[in-house]
């Protein structure tokens, strides 16, 4: 059996950023500043090589990692650069183990990114794969946590150099510590948790979502360059890839209103956004990621499908944190992976998770879409 | 040179919890049910070694330890017992060194005896030593930081199992990550930190402050069984001690007011007590500690001296948390051992740690006591 390898260009890596802004509903950071961050290091050299999830043996060590705070925080905060490294050696030292390869814990926003500057500082392959096809305001709404495996020993770091190992007897308790150290801590931290053998990533992680987000990134920057309409290329990328195959415009129109706050170190709010010429109205509730779309207080999108609002000639993205009154803007809804559409998986991450109106509706059942 | 080594009884541990309460300065936690815990421990075997700082060589390993929380939370989240020894073995094993010795960080309140029972739980002796004096509200206000010792690695544990690793740059983000971290595990944790050799003990410690502790509840106890007035032993004790030397009655009333609340983690309010008859006022503002205390308006007694309410008839201290209305009491004021009077002490515990109006006056000065 052969597994594809390749190496990530500086453009794959523009393309990723984009489409992992798409894929992160509104959340998981605007990816820019971690972009900037890779090209950087990629000019000192090293590479970045995307491997598939099945060329590692099973008992290779991986270690899933990202950022944990306020998308709001981190625009402004800026990391040292040295955190994720950092908690990789903590990792090794504590496991008395090497890890053998990284990958994004989410691959929305600026998460999707983050492994790739931990596999440049590191040296490691990056794998093919993430634990929420989307990203989640909450640490512990991922797949391995739904699955059973454990968060702990989980390492979180600073641009300061502090570093805090947490190992608790249940994922919630992780999540809390964690959230509460990096509030501690200034609101934006580098978190490693889920590390576990390939083993029991092959059995629980989402694949391929890396050459998802790339897709949709290239999906739109290619239409862009060849005249034609982004939206068309986001919407090809989106049906070539098995988990957001289902996939629409939710609304078109203006940004006229707009309350966000920073709280428990969340960026939580709604952007409300008017047709052109008046009459419909669409209402979009967040808590870093966007949860919830109404139409005219109709429910169109929900919680784990991904609601995001891009720029509506361009189609790129508009984080949470990067909303602002007056943007023209196409909300875009897209099935998330089914593995989140479960029972067991909407109990953690479903509209309940958030106290929302429930229960689950798929975006096309609710859209009408076939 | 001889060195003295003593097994405690179970005499000895109510003594020592009668002279901890009264060294805690209204805060460390009532040590009742730490007493329960090492009278059933003791009663499974085993024995409390006493021992001096001196009677270690200079490379022993030492770990002081205590509670982290607002003592009105441990009242009532009683811990599982196995806390300490967890955080002990962690430590162990990170870094990889067995601990030798084991003595409380402060020795006032509750968190005078926790070492104790850590010495039963693990063999270990218990040094005869802290780093407070007395028990401040937060964990760098200790003689270790203030003489640039490291807090870090530092191990906190909680009543289910969770465990969490502080590795910090500096002392003051140690504290403020254990209190985020204690307070989202309840709001009572154990914590160990600022281990060290014996030779930075030997340059840092408070020495003799667990003999302290003993002498006065000892003495307070035998004035008691020999109807002598109790007030007379506690001051004997005091007296005979390198440390508290300087004591006497602030005010002698019953508590009429009473302001009390759970703020960020801490046990924040005020007394006011009134003398019988009327007339006079004191009142004592405390953070879980007793700070400053006014009769009438005027300061009479300033952290880092002791400011205790007893029982007027029992000298039994009574702890912020266990403070009532119509409580019938005296408060009594001692110095602070010297180390805390110092000016780089005082920057870190002192009036303006607090934001109290200062400078710093001793109680002696104060009070006009020779």
């Amino acid at each position: 059996m052969s597994h594809t390898k390749r190496t990530l260009t500086l453009e794959d890596v523009a393309d990723l950023a984009r489409g992992c802004a798409f894929l992160g509903s509104g959340g998981g950071g605007d990816p820019h500043t971690a972009f900037m961050e890779i090209e950087a290091a990629l000019g000192e050299g090293g590479a970045i090589e995307l491997i598939e999830l099945e060329s590692l043996p099973d008992d290779a060590f991986v270690a899933p990692c990202g950022w944990i705070g306020a998308p709001t925080i981190s625009a402004e905060k800026l990391p040292s650069g040295r955190e994720a490294l950092q908690g990789l050696r903590k990792l090794e030292e504590i496991t008395n183990r090497r890890v053998d390869a990284v990958f994004p814990v989410e691959i929305g926003g600026s998460n999707g990114l983050a492994a790739l500057l931990l596999a440049l500082r590191s040296g490691l392959p990056v794998v093919d794969c993430d634990g929420m096809g989307r990203a989640f305001p909450e640490s512990q709404m991922v797949i391995f946590n739904i699955r059973g495996q454990q968060a702990s020993p989980a390492i979180l770091t600073d641009d300061k150099g502090n570093c805090v190992v947490i190992e608790t007897v249940d994922n919630v308790s992780e999540e809390r510590l964690a959230r509460a150290a990096a509030v501690t801590l200034g609101g934006s931290c580098h978190l490693i948790e889920y590390c576990a053998s390939a083993r029991e990533m092959k059995a629980n992680a989402l694949r391929g979502t890396i050459s998802d987000a790339l897709r949709i990134g290239r999906g739109i920057r290619a239409a862009r360059e060849n005249g034609r309409d982004p939206f068309h290329g986001l919407f090809e990328a989106l049906r070539a890839s098995p988990h957001f195959d289902q996939a629409g415009v939710l609304f078109d129109g203006k940004i006229v209103d707009l309350q966000r706050e920073t709280r428990n170190g969340f960026s939580v709010g709604r952007a409300v956004i008017d047709a052109f010429g008046g009459g419909q109205r669409l209402e979009v509730e967040f808590k870093n990621e966007n949860l919830i779309a109404r139409l005219d207080g109709q429910v169109r999108a929900l919680v784990p499908d991904i609601i995001s609002i891009l720029d509506r000639e361009t189609a790129e993205t508009i984080v949470t944190e990067c909303l602002k009154y007056g943007q023209r803007v196409k909300v875009v809804g897209a099935s998330a992976p089914r593995a989140l559409r479960s029972a067991e998986s909407l109990a953690v991450l479903g509209p309940d998770a958030f106290k929302l109106p429930g229960p689950y509706r798929s975006i096309a059942e609710l859209n009408g879409w076939k």
